[in-house]
């Protein structure tokens, strides 16, 4: 457990360090850049989560319920096998917004749960839209949004994903909301999925060298004190070749680096994200911890602590 | 109201027409191709709407759920005034979300009232991610999730939007679902927003050019009866310059079009849009109906009730 600040939707707000220095001191303190991704699917969860969930009952609404709670049981037993190999926890929102209101209450829990293991919280929903609606989202992630019946409190995540399509002045509301609440914004820049070159690589320059500039631009003015900027990027670990260049336009971003594991992504070969900072990379993996049973036998818990510490070891040992 | 069958919960999976032909059935019957844009804003209900809910209790998780409560009145009261003027209740999830799970709760009803009201409904989401994540939206959406206590069903939209930044392969899960539901995907490529040019406009061909391409391929195989697609397009009424090369691009697409009112754009400069068929071109419209008031004067219902009729006048006779 840490010592200094961790994020609480109970403290006032401000009152949290820049998120890349508190980051920075995790990743310290724990020696990992290790992120883990939990993306909770209902007919893959551990089967120690559904032993705990009571029987009985029936009807549409109680399979939601239940759902839920058996997800919030899954993602409590991996938070406690590979969290403390860990600094973060991804918490992938389509998984539990398929679940309605419960899913969104068990959403909230998890980001407890992962708070309480000494996590920081990543919400991850690549949100997007015009600049009005962005605030929206901001206040939903990182905010309070007013109202005649007194405030009400957002997530209170540490950092969330955004979508830049929309442009500057869309992601200016996420950005600055995240920075007034001590957070971090990871931009998309390049996302792993094999059907990213088919846009994110074209133009020229292409369009994710924009998206680049565009990341540094926004986190000049939002750099903390050890250097890192609270406007991070995600770039794709399946291209390894792009990071040179990437790093080189984004100087001061955190890297968040998806594509470990089943899709073919190798710690080994992220050196440049990690170059100018011990902070400045974080590989996320989720089916390669979640699921690493599959392949590794034995109870999924222990296979999943082998798999981060393992992970952990590689992303640290460069 | 209508005979044909509109969407509902609970009917079986593959029961319901096409998106398309539903739609241009709809925009014929009502004369209309206005869609109305709901993004409550606690802090800005109708005064009605206040009335309604109960007073008394305190704390944050009564904040939230009597303010929950209070825009599920104001959202009931606007569809009341604008929707006999509209053929769909487009819904901003962000403004839902930041109430957490009573936000989603109260998404839900508004949904309800909608169909009830015999309009289509919209979820305005922009999700895109990754395509086994895309794929756990479109359970939220339009889908189903199966689990170990039963299938949990998702919010039985008519359409949703989505962002296409992350490609082909993150896109076709969510157009495949929403085909197989009876329901459309509205694809964003041109935004409303001053910023959408900086990215959306550049390159050669700019990348909306591109985006385009890609809606009218996806599009193709879902093309309906009367000979619109299942997959459509966001295109900004503030930039009537480029709706007659987008349609070119997209001959099959319908097109939904924000940014008319307070944001600049003007029904009669959409021609292009609704060129190929009557229901080729939705216009949206949020605050120009809902805020009426602060320009009209008057009760909030009553100005609503106006400038929807007045937008659905100016939209159909051209």
């Amino acid at each position: 457990m840490t010592a200094w600040p961790t994020s609480s939707a109970d403290e006032p707000e401000g009152s949290r360090l820049h998120f890349a220095d508190r980051l920075a001191a995790l990743v310290e303190e724990r020696r990992s850049r290790l992120v883990l991704g939990l993306d909770p699917d209902p007919a893959a969860l551990w089967p120690a989560a559904l032993e705990r969930i009571g029987a009985g009952g029936d009807g549409p609404h109680l399979a939601r319920v239940r759902t839920a709670e058996a997800m919030v049981e899954h993602c409590r037993a991996a938070i406690v096998a590979a969290g403390p190999a860990s600094v973060a926890v991804k918490l992938q929102l389509a998984c539990f917004e398929r679940l309605g209101a419960p899913g969104w209450d068990a959403l909230e829990q998890v980001a407890a749960i992962g708070r309480d293991h000494g996590l920081l919280v990543i919400a991850d929903g690549k949100r997007g839209d015009v600049p009005v609606t962005a605030g929206a989202y901001a206040q939903a992630l990182v905010g309070v949004t007013p109202g005649p019946f007194g405030a009400v409190d957002g997530l209170a995540v540490d950092a969330f994903t955004a979508n830049p399509l929309l442009g500057r002045d869309a992601l200016e509301p996420l950005v600055e909301a995240a920075a007034a609440a001590g957070a971090g914004c990871f931009v998309l820049v390049r996302t792993s999925n094999p059907g990213a070159a088919e846009l994110q690589d074209e133009g020229d320059p292409p369009l994710h060298e924009r998206l680049a500039r565009l990341v540094d631009e926004l986190g000049a003015s939002h750099v903390g004190a050890g250097g890192l900027s609270s406007v991070g990027a995600v770039t794709a670990a399946t291209r390894p070749d792009h990071l040179g260049r990437l790093r080189e336009l984004m100087p001061r971003a955190v890297f968040l680096l998806p594509g470990v594991g089943p899709q073919g992504g190798r710690p080994k070969d992220l050196g440049p994200a990690f170059a100018p900072h011990p902070a400045a990379g974080l590989v996320t993996a989720s089916r390669a911890i979640v699921n690493a049973h599959a392949e590794r036998g034995g109870d999924p818990a222990s296979a999943a602590e082998e798999a981060a510490e393992e992970l952990r070891a590689a992303a640290w040992n460069l």
